[in-house]
């Protein structure tokens, strides 16, 4: 079976955790255990998110735009991410980790309305003083201040032929880190960077999808969706079709994404994809845990 | 034919030059278009050096160790360089750009004794300051001083066979980018990154031997090496074999490398390597210009 594993950002470092080497290791080897488990017998791709490093890359004095901070990330959660990879399995096959460059619409909305939080958590008036001092655009997130980047819809990975030759060969991939680098084409030909951060869970659909995947397994903090998140009522969803999922809400910056990747590639694919916790993969896979979306409910 | 290309930090921001994304990117645009003289009907790996890179990445607030700033260097680097080659050519071959870990000796001599220069230059004041307060070690580089950090050999590449897949299929690979990102096996098994720069062109050489490359170009900022450099009877060198060179002396921090990469490839593979200006690739190629080492002088 081709899988393809998007590993969200806070399942890389959860909320409040420092970002440190340190952090981030203990939990990528977490990951990597978690990952060795689909190893046998299938194709895998591997995806990760990169919205606390990112922030942080941009907040230090020598940062550069942000797609240069994307390709940044790419390089250093690939590393860790690949070296784990090889101590969590004795003999495992080829790895390999790609950077992936992505197009997007340079008229996509979402420049003029940007949405994606990164980056640390601030007090409003730590948030007013850097809005001032870096001309970042901050929005509340709940209760605390972040930074807000434009995330553009991704369109094309550009290195999508090297990664189908790499599966077919039968390396495990890391690609598309951090949702891609984001890249839009120039007037009179030609390609440059954008200041800007692709959704990774739409990433790793378009990605997904591209590549003919059997399933998408969408790996976060929690052990699925839930309907009527924060209320007395709320229970996990277990298996949904787009249409019904599509009529529910879920919050903008964590589950809404997945609920819209699961959605599209179910849609445009007729294959399903399920959301979960990352420490439970394989019944992910077997689809007897997580958040199951398909177009036919059995 | 198959081509091992390494760039010179020097070519890819030249000494005094701020380190800005755009003076590497203007930098990496005339690699570049360099480089897209050597597509047509060759394969083609590129590997490029990252000695100010890193260095600026370890002087900034949130810098984590060097294995993993080396990754970080390759995301930067690795991304440009791969966007302005697609920039350089219409239609060229699929281009991918591989995170890439090399195995070395945690007993190397090196880390004992380290000779690699990193980042900025200081004066002797600036020096002693970052040494007390940073804990670096820092060295005399001619008339000014700089970080030095353990330069360790190359032993093993680890993503060779993605590499050699790739090229088989005919896309241009990028990858050992700052010579590789630094491993050595742990105690108990498995591997771990350590605090040290690979030098770009020993690690170049290690991949075009294992790749069964036809020949090692090694491109930087001056045409040629030079017999008697800085002296009045400073001439380059056109052709020479590895006995003779080793006879001879070269400045440690840039040439010495790189007579020591060409004299191991044409001694190990009995094929040849040539040393010269970035701007002249093709010429390099065909032996027309640059310093050509072989074992057979004909």
């Amino acid at each position: 079976m081709r899988i393809v594993v998007a590993l969200g950002g806070n399942a890389l470092l959860r909320r409040g955790e420092p970002m440190t080497v340190e952090a981030q290791r203990a939990n990528l080897r977490a990951a990597a255990t978690a990952l060795a488990t689909l190893y046998r017998g299938n194709e895998l791709v591997i995806t990760h998110g990169n919205g606390p490093q990112i922030g942080l890359l941009a907040s230090h004095d020598v940062a550069g735009p942000l797609d240069v901070l994307g390709a940044e990330s790419e390089g250093m959660i690939g590393y860790m991410l690949e070296q784990e990879l090889r101590n969590a399995v004795p003999s495992p096959a080829p790895i390999a980790t790609l950077l992936t460059m992505v197009e997007v619409d340079g008229d996509d909305p979402n420049f003029a309305n940007p949405t994606k939080f990164i980056g640390p958590v601030y007090s409003r008036s730590q948030a007013q003083r850097l809005a001032a001092k870096k001309g970042w655009l901050m929005k509340e997130d709940g209760t605390v201040w972040r930074r807000v980047v434009a995330s553009p819809s991704p369109k094309r990975i550009f290195e999508i032929q090297p990664i189908e030759w790499l599966l077919e060969k039968g390396a495990v991939v890391i690609a598309a880190g951090g949702g891609g680098i984001p890249i839009v084409s120039k007037p009179g030909g030609g390609w440059r960077g954008v200041e800007a951060v692709i959704d990774k869970d739409l990433c790793s659909e378009l990605l997904a999808r591209t590549l003919d995947a059997d399933v998408l397994l969408l790996a976060t903090d929690v052990d699925a969706a839930y309907a009527d998140w924060g209320t007395p009522s709320a229970r996990a969803i277990r298996r949904a079709n787009p249409t019904w999922l599509r009529g529910k809400s879920f919050p903008a910056g964590s589950m809404g994404p997945k609920i819209a990747a699961a959605c599209t590639f179910a849609e445009t694919t007729g294959k399903r994809a399920v959301i979960g916790g990352l420490g439970n993969l394989g019944a992910l896979l077997h689809g007897t845990a997580g958040t199951t979306v398909t177009q036919q409910i059995d």
